[in-house]
């Protein structure tokens, strides 16, 4: 008999609203659903942009995090292997166009790892049986209405989150 | 008989320092403490901000967060429904007075929703119960004084933070 | 007899790729394996940085993190008083060199403050029997080669961090 007790449980409270962060949350979830773990998606502040219907909201930018390496997609093999976000001072990052540019350049490389889209990730979750929830307070306060998420998607507090998810819970904020 | 084995716990590191990140710890918080569960905060690093008697150091700033929505609190109606952070290039976010601005945009939306302010939810949080320790480390390092934290904090250690919080953690940091 | 049941254990998926945000997965790690629990760190995302061989890809930028607070390790009296952060406007952090300038900061208050770097804190986690393992697929898609990581560490995949680490997990992404 296939039991809670038995494959256990991973419950994620996903607050960020970028494409980067999109990627660990989804990866964990599809990752633990396929181990038979119950899987519960609690969508929260910024994090309401995952499961939109239009990703297009979703970027990444690497202006306070030196940790995003950049790789352009394309160009010459010597050019290819530079890492632009250490090389371009941060000014380079704020000007117009740059956030797209390094969405768009993101994107492709990971096209060309072969990793899948964040529309697919999420369907895929959906399908190995993901239960995604979005917090309804934060819709009303950003102004989203339900049909601007994808299907599959229920709402509720973080009091119907917790008491969803087990009881003893440690977080890292 | 009501016990931490009837109602579980919720059991907080808080480590950022910014306005928008200390609402979903003290929202979490008052929730799970609503709900009859004990709950432990433990501000390190840049989260001591978040308990300081002044609120004035906690700011936003959409440099590196795309994915936050600024909507003006103020001007015609067409105009508030913009997302300024998706319109304007990062290099206006980094002009003198922009991050004030940004800050100021952001408590006005949350004053006109209804929201309470962090003053006032970090308030109830002490009534409810919730227990807030400062990391003593964190606060040596950063030169602060045990006066300069709101009343009903405790300083410790992060040992101490283990030793009163559940035996098996799994934290995304 | 010693057990995972008596002490505990902590799991921590560290994502963040740098400088400042590997310090509380170190210490939070070494002071855990202090209190005799099973440590599991797992290095997914921009968190791979953390354990290179070199540390010098780790840097810190205040840009978007108007929480950190930049005091200059050297200069008059009244002036390593001044929160650079905090007066300076998020321009000037765009500039060529100051990437570097808020590392060198950062990097010499610590010292200045008697706290060890990270390559003594990921060596100190290693001798107290933390385990470190490295995201395979990561570290493909960025195109980093075992050898490049510190000696100890092992490389698998999100599917063997959840069968070596507790069955039920909450996360706050």
């Amino acid at each position: 008999m296939i039991t809670e007790e038995s494959f256990g449980s991973l419950s994620v409270i996903h607050s960020k609203g970028t494409l980067d962060w999109a990627y660990p949350t989804f990866i964990l979830a599809s990752t633990a659903a396929a181990m038979d773990k119950k899987v519960e998606l609690f969508f929260t502040f910024y994090g309401l942009k995952a499961v939109l219907k239009s990703t297009d909201g979703l970027k990444v930018s690497p202006l306070g995090n030196p940790g995003m390496v950049i790789h352009s997609p394309i160009g010459p093999e010597w050019f290819k292997k530079v890492d632009l976000n250490s090389v371009l001072p941060g000014l380079v990052w704020t000007l117009p166009g740059m956030s797209m540019l390094a969405t768009w350049g993101f994107k492709k490389t990971l096209e060309l790892q072969g990793q899948v889209s964040i529309k697919e990730l999420r369907a895929l979750c959906l399908e190995l049986g993901v239960k995604m929830t979005v917090c309804q307070m934060t819709m009303e306060m950003m102004g989203y209405r339900e049909e601007d998420f994808i299907d599959g998607v229920e709402f509720a507090g973080a009091a119907t989150y917790f008491a969803n998810t087990p009881q003893v819970q440690t977080l890292y904020i």
